[in-house]
């Protein structure tokens, strides 16, 4: 293929699209054993905003991670030759990594965050254009309200916002959002596809990702992950949530090598625990898919109780925090109900809230955790995965950033 | 049987015996579910001082809740009638409690601790001497280092002691203090003897005690109780903690029927839960049995290890209180190890100690509990069961209560 050869077509204006977080509900660690766990969509989310250019140029920016890169598409032209178009998704091979490492200049790099992210992006781009005939001259900006490295499934928000845009541009999906709409999604079909290559992008970053991250970020609401098997729920309802980021940092590898020690140490003891995580994960499951049709205060104690009795697994397990003990308390004060969600060690806490707690008790929750040294977010759970927005319908900071204010 | 009938031979010398108190150290609630408890002595000890009087009369003094009877023998020689001489030993009937309300005119009474101490001493006192064939002229002092009501065997270190004291006195077994010995014990065949007498004060007390209790003040150590089968360890370290009284309020009824109501509500995350705690107290007892060859610090560090787990295990089932967060907070401040005992709700925890936890460690936990509104005490647990004492070897703030002074 020709720089001028455009085979496919394009879709030519600008795209605002988004996709959620995801936090785990319950079943951290446990899944590692082979036990249930349940992610949601986490309505802190990533913004793209890609729009054409006649320059020939692709410019990339990632405000939050301090990227700013254009190249030429005559430059990427050559990289064309690393990615045949195949009907089959296979994942990344170690030389197309290579290629574009060296390309992009990370080769020697450690690996860090915006080397990744733009390596991310060229896969994505280029794999979407072999396989299009489309090598589009845009300008994309991607902002994101998560967190990265706290374990919200930035990276997946990320990939699920490029592989939406690209494949819209290139017209592999159509693009949802018509005149006059502020908001529209993707037909299911165009979800599974749009999920694919997301997939492919987390593969970049993550080398071996479970696949949950980019799922929840397309599909939203919640979804059960056992054994490598994901199933996304019925129906969930969207639940208010704190999310709290307590900052300590934390390794999940070293969290779940001590997870399995203690399975060693103590396996009489601690397979029961595992399996009654297991059984937490199932009970909420059926908790929320009851609330969709029945929204009564009874529910929510009944996921308050799951909550609390987690968190007093997953210390039993050995990966609590201080932090951790903090933020329980701090919100329990208020009768609000917390755990810590991901690897735990220290990283975020998710706390419930009711449709009626007042915002006073939130407002207070906030403080305190703030007092605490602990980023505080108000947000909510189960919402929808990945959008097509207008973008004047957008919160005001939001257009503010994605127009490069 | 006429009051001048002296069938039988009397020590007719003062008495002086001690029992110890019990703690549960894992299993509570779990064991109501047919899993195993550990249970252990607890060095707080009822003290009994019983001396030979010479005008036909009976004292019984019980400082600790303000008893100070005394009857003639004449005016109980009547009551015998209702204990006839029987080999096996039965539980008491309600007519011999009836009988012997009446005549301690505690009929009417709402079971108050002062007069259900009587009637289990008039119990005690004339089963006995039935069974002895002497009816002994004595005075008895029995002063406890153990509050009562607060799950820590209080009324059973009562009746081993009573039972103790008087089966040696009417010769049913021997006494084991020899000239110029400061503590002695009895045979293991006199302990059963006394155990079993202890059962019956039990009884009397309690109307369906589990036994747990009078065996744990007898033989002292550890033992393992489930389904109804009390097995003692065979050997086990006595070992340094704090027990802390929050002085909250609790019905263990309503302690156990809502541990019910969990299991019923959620059986499939329960049920692991209580398996958990059952492997717990298997865990320990190995353990505690391996700890008497071997006292290494990696002892010590499981132990710890165990209570912590317990404790999150024993707040999931619902019998946690933020008192007894408090403690297990104030405690961990100081690196120790905190969990509940008993029915919790409230009640009491106990704290583990090392050999070389330095006293001002210990000073300044006392000092910390002390300040929540908790009595705090220093002792140990695992220690000797039912003992026969020379007065003076005692410390004098025993001798001194002991001397009625």
């Amino acid at each position: 293929m020709e720089a001028g050869d455009i085979q496919g077509e394009m879709l030519n204006k600008t795209l605002v699209v988004s996709a959620p977080g995801k936090v785990i509900l319950h079943g951290e660690h446990a899944v590692v054993h082979g036990k249930a766990a349940l992610a949601v969509a986490l309505n802190l989310r990533t913004f793209l905003r890609m729009s054409p250019r006649d320059d020939g140029k692709i410019f990339l920016q990632l405000p939050n991670i301090g990227v700013k890169l254009w190249w030429d598409l005559v430059q990427l032209q050559p990289l064309l030759d690393a990615f045949p178009d195949r009907t089959e998704l296979k994942p990344p091979t170690p030389e197309q990594l290579a290629r574009l490492k060296e390309f992009a200049g990370t080769a020697d790099g450690p690996g860090e965050i915006h080397d990744v992210a733009t390596v991310a992006f060229l896969y994505l781009y280029l794999s979407i254009a072999a396989k299009s005939g489309v090598l589009p001259s845009v300008e994309l900006l991607v902002w994101s309200e998560l967190p990265t490295g706290a374990g919200l499934g930035s990276s997946a928000a990320y990939s699920v916002c490029l592989a939406a845009a690209l494949l819209s541009e290139c017209s592999v999906v159509g693009y949802p959002l018509g005149e006059g709409q502020s908001l529209a999604r993707w037909t299911e079909e165009e979800l599974d596809v749009i999920n694919k290559w997301a997939f492919q992008g987390e593969q970049v970053i993550h080398g071996n990702p479970s696949g949950v991250d980019n799922a929840v970020g397309t599909w939203g609401g919640a979804l059960r992950y056992q054994s490598g098997k994901i199933t996304p729920l019925k129906r969930v309802p969207t639940l208010r949530i704190l999310l709290t980021n307590t900052k300590v940092p934390r390794s999940t590898k070293a969290l779940v090598a001590g997870v399995r020690e203690k399975l060693l140490k103590f396996p009489a003891i601690m397979e029961p625990v595992l399996i009654s995580i297991d059984a937490i994960s199932r009970e909420c499951e059926g908790v929320l898919e009851a609330m969709a049709d029945d929204s009564s205060q009874g529910h929510y104690s009944v996921l308050e109780e799951l909550v609390d009795i987690n968190q007093h697994h997953l210390d039993v397990i050995g990966v609590g925090h201080p932090a951790l003990d903090r933020v329980c308390q701090a919100t329990a004060a208020l009768g609000l109900h917390s755990k810590l969600t991901g690897a735990g060690g220290g990283g975020c806490a998710i706390t419930l809230l009711r449709p009626d707690t007042p915002p006073s008790v939130v407002e207070t929750a906030v403080r305190d955790l703030s007092r605490c040294g602990f980023a505080c977010w108000e947000t909510d759970i189960g919402g929808p995965g990945v959008c097509a927005h207008a973008l004047p319908s957008l919160k005001a900071d939001v257009v503010k950033v994605l127009n490069g204010i």
